[in-house]
């Protein structure tokens, strides 16, 4: 079998090395820089390395253009131009609508892995990349060809990933919600909070100690804020329509809770609260393990081992640490620990552990 | 001096045991659940535990109301009615603007250690709980007396605490930013998501591996989802005002962002998203851990282990060197060092090590 792959960075070279090695595939790969090449060439993940797309494609039954944002829509064009006519040809990147619009070639289905960032290189390049990784797949219902999406699909299994065939639009919606619009609001954020820190002379002067001293809610909020300007803003762009969409639906849902808070109203509060945990227990798999996820939080003195401490504790008796946030506290010497346990039972125990080692403990 | 702690659970609890060992004060504790009361004399943190407001407030000169939110106002109004007329009363809840609107007592100073989580029991208390806090004090311009305010501050100095003066309205829309607004726009995130999953068939299913992959931003921005009802419902309530005044902010922030996505103004974007790094570095980077950076200059004999003895002192007294550079004097016998320092205080206590090892010191 001929593989093509146009673009070898981190993605198109592990495309290449699980095509070798995983399908037995004879992979031929296109890259505008010779030196690019060069390496992948070396590193295995190609066997032959070209410098046009049309010498790659040539007799290919399948092409991944895993080309940057920006050189994406040409070299797919390229790619549908040169291949042969039962060739499947799909791409990597990570909004999908667009190239629907644009490919009107029965031979194209877009696709999105979830594995790996799309600007580092092919350097870092791995055959098991891909291992356990959704790898969406937007076919269109009245277009495309159902031998070559069965290729596409059994390809992609060979690689390892799972295949989860999506509609273009609810595609971008979804990473619109789950990814884009966390961006932005985690933009909002700081924003707000440092414009009300200088209105109020928090910030910006000399008394260190005046500023806010800022919780583990903010620090995980906005862990993202201001994310590398020069990739955010062709994402933020390439997913507009989207992301504006979102940003709707945001504001929408801003209005129901404000209203519920203007009218004081204790048991829409809650049962909005209580939406939310039950929508994040579903978004997060809680329904795969037993019962709701607890926050537990615990202030330990910051020297070396406290944490493992903890961990050590709670890893005896079985209890399994979902994940944590470590927050020191403005001198250093402490730290605020929080701690998030599935399951009452668990999470019961966990607070009795983390007492028994002398640490305060309350949940949040 | 006599001290009233209205309220024994993890806050009232230490802070009885930092007036008793600290302060050498003499603690009475107030608190409706007799075994609380047992068990905080058990612990030390009271000298006399009493079942009504008024006992353990009379003749006292502090009194520190430390009851659950729906608690507070009628306890702060028991210990107002019941003190003396030159005692201080202050309290611990994490919203102002409720209080300084019901007090209008001179007596009566609201206050909020960010240290502890409100729920947890007297049996985590702790007498350095407050070490090195950010203790939030909301003094009234028109009201407030100078002596009882002077008490107060130093109380909680004595306390190991670093109490701030901040106006409540400031004080609330500053937690409404950096709490209270993060977690709704948590619920708001899962529930996007959590709509959008359900509605394309994603969720609800018996296979798992359909549900969407959740990225690293997405977890972070949602950890506080659906946070203890019980408990939140109680704080958005309590603050609504200025959480509504954040959403109505967090509402006109979105517009713009999504004005600048509509108009396709990659420019406008970028902008955008940089304000946002910026932001996000003021409020995380340098300034709220540990303040400004100093660059303080030395100059030492060129011998061996002076540059030692100095990274020493310092790290002995726990003033952490960001950065050093040495120049050696043209005839190589002595040797300007600068050294970076963060923190004002660090800063100064560096200038008084230096300058105790002999050293002439000066701030660049």
């Amino acid at each position: 079998m001929r593989i093509a792959v146009l673009g070898v960075g981190l993605i198109g070279g592990s495309i290449g090395l699980a095509a070798r090695s995983r399908v037995g595939a004879e992979v031929w790969g296109y890259d505008p820089d010779e030196r690019v090449r060069a390496k992948a060439l070396e590193l295995g993940a190609l066997d032959h390395a070209v410098g046009h797309v049309r010498n790659a494609v040539a007799e290919a039954e399948a092409v991944f253009v895993a080309a940057p944002v920006g050189a994406l829509l040409q070299t797919v064009a390229a790619a549908l131009e040169a291949a042969p006519a039962d060739c499947v040809i799909s791409d990597v990147g990570s909004t999908k609508q667009l190239l629907v619009a644009a490919g009107a070639d029965e031979r194209f289905i877009g696709g999105h892995p979830l594995a790996g960032a799309e600007t580092a290189g092919v350097e870092h390049a791995r055959e098991e990349l891909f291992d356990a990784a959704t790898w969406y797949l937007t076919p269109v219902r009245e277009n495309t060809a159902g031998v070559l999406f069965e290729r596409l699909h059994r390809l992609l299994v060979a690689f390892g990933a799972r295949p989860v065939a999506i509609d273009a639009e609810t595609h971008d919606r979804m990473m619109a919600s789950i990814s884009h619009l966390p961006h932005v609001l985690a933009n909002l954020l700081v924003a707000q909070a440092a414009a009300l820190g200088q209105a109020a002379g928090l910030l910006g002067g000399e008394d260190s100690r005046r500023l806010p001293a800022v919780g583990p809610s903010f620090r995980d909020a906005t862990r993202v804020a201001g994310a590398n300007s020069a990739i955010w803003t062709d994402i933020y762009l390439s997913n507009r329509d989207a992301l504006i969409a979102g940003i709707d639906d945001a504001q929408a849902r801003l209005e129901a809770v404000r209203g519920r808070l203007a009218a004081d109203d204790a048991e829409a509060v809650r049962a909005w609260n209580e939406d939310a945990r039950k929508d994040r227990d579903a978004l997060l798999g809680a329904g795969l393990a037993d019962g709701p996820v607890h926050e537990l939080r615990t202030s330990v003195p910051n020297r070396p081992g406290v944490i493992a401490e903890i961990a050590l504790a709670l890893g005896g008796e079985g209890v399994n640490i979902l994940d944590m946030a470590l927050s020191p506290s403005e001198d250093n010497r402490q730290g605020a620990v929080a701690l998030w346990i599935r399951g009452d039972e668990h999470a019961a125990r966990a607070r009795g552990l983390i007492a028994g080692l002398g640490f305060p403990v309350a949940e949040a």
